[in-house]
């Protein structure tokens, strides 16, 4: 892998002062944390870009979270300000009503449903603390689709989404995150599989072909080829009647 | 007003049908109806092109919602299935945690969590009905930026983000909705205020500015051009950090 970590810290760094010069001078990062390595890796870069004070982790188990402290280790390793903001009640409350009015629900909908309120209530934290904000979604799962639309795909600015997996951890180490952290098998949390469980394919092999456009096993390039076709309308706006006036 | 509603309505009601084709074949369109007219006309469009059956009325009120009767009428009016999910449990019980763990808590966070939470009820009723959700913003709104990012400003395909308010108007009665649904004043139904109340200049002001470039109130006319201008990332997507690998 042809990544220099070190120039892209320094630039990835520059863009985000950059960002909030122009889009919310003196404005808080505002971060859903929630041990993975991305969001990690996003709160460790604007720590460097803003400094500790000016960025506030969230933390937003939905009940009981394996991996909660993880989370909690993070927080503190970076100093920064945190909210422990426990969806459980909420999700719960929607969950009941949308069930007793619909009906029979598909797993898909349960599994989105956390993101989106995690997005609310991020947006909620936001909106009362100055902030803006962040998006980690990494290249990789953009390209396959691994995201939940106005859910974790929100946000209002992005500094992994042009990262595959691999150059999100080597960024990680350079910016001198634990190894543990950076290295923690990725895992929706939600049923017990790892993301490579819930793919069919590892992220290795997903990063190569992204960037040299090489997968020697033909069965899972054309799987990889299928999820990239049918999600990419994620990563674009919605179609709008083209009226001109 | 040179607004040629026959042809739009004919227009927007093959891009709809159009839409589906491509972006879910005998997919059934899902709608918050809030008993405003661009729900109304959003919905009686989709019911052109894809047959009633196929379309879904989401209302959802936070307890009491003093117009819920205009929404259940325009259902009725319809012909179309509904469910009615009150969103107030899950209201409170979010807006619960995050204020025992942030404290003070703006009038803008307690504003826009309703919209974000009817998004993610929204999005559940459609992933469990094989839906394609439908975004009810005009360009008037869109125009000064009068939606929630990740509110209802979400939506799969959004058949009004290019007609006024008043176009809007002419549209629903040409589709044969009634007048007093189409001509009700717009209110966010939150604070007892209308639109215009709340935007500081008349919608006919507005769309007058949008279609021609002419709005004689200077003050008012500056206050339109902030308000695009502040809000105009509402209608993009987010900035991303650019590394090309």
């Amino acid at each position: 892998m042809d990544f220099n970590a070190e120039k892209v810290l320094c630039d990835v760094t520059k863009w985000i002062k950059d960002f909030f010069e122009k889009n919310g001078k003196g404005c808080n990062a505002v971060i859903g944390i929630s041990g993975g390595k991305d969001s990690s890796v996003a709160a460790a870069l604007c720590v460097r870009a803003l400094g500790k004070d000016r960025v506030i982790g969230v933390l937003m188990p939905n009940g009981v979270q394996s991996d909660i402290d993880v989370a909690r280790e993070l927080v503190d390793f970076l100093g920064i300000r945190s909210y422990e903001i426990n969806i459980k009640d909420g999700y719960d409350a929607l969950m009941g009503t949308i069930v007793s009015s619909v009906g029979e629900i598909s797993d898909q909908t349960r599994i989105n449903l956390a993101p989106r309120i995690r997005m609310s209530v991020l947006y909620a934290v936001s909106q009362s603390n100055n902030g803006r904000v962040v998006n980690t979604c990494n290249l990789s799962e953009d390209y396959v689709g691994y995201s939940t639309r106005y859910g974790d795909a929100a946000g209002d600015f992005s500094p992994l989404a042009r990262l595959t997996v691999a150059e999100v951890v080597a960024l990680g180490l350079e910016a001198g995150l634990p190894e543990h952290i950076v290295k923690k098998v990725p895992s929706d949390g939600l049923c017990g599989k790892t993301d490579e469980d819930n793919l069919g394919f590892t992220y290795d092999m997903l990063d190569r072909y992204i960037r040299t456009g090489v997968c020697e096993d033909s069965e899972k390039k054309a799987r990889i080829d299928h999820l990239n076709k049918i999600n990419k309308f994620k990563l674009e706006l919605m179609p709008v009647f083209p009226y001109e006036g």
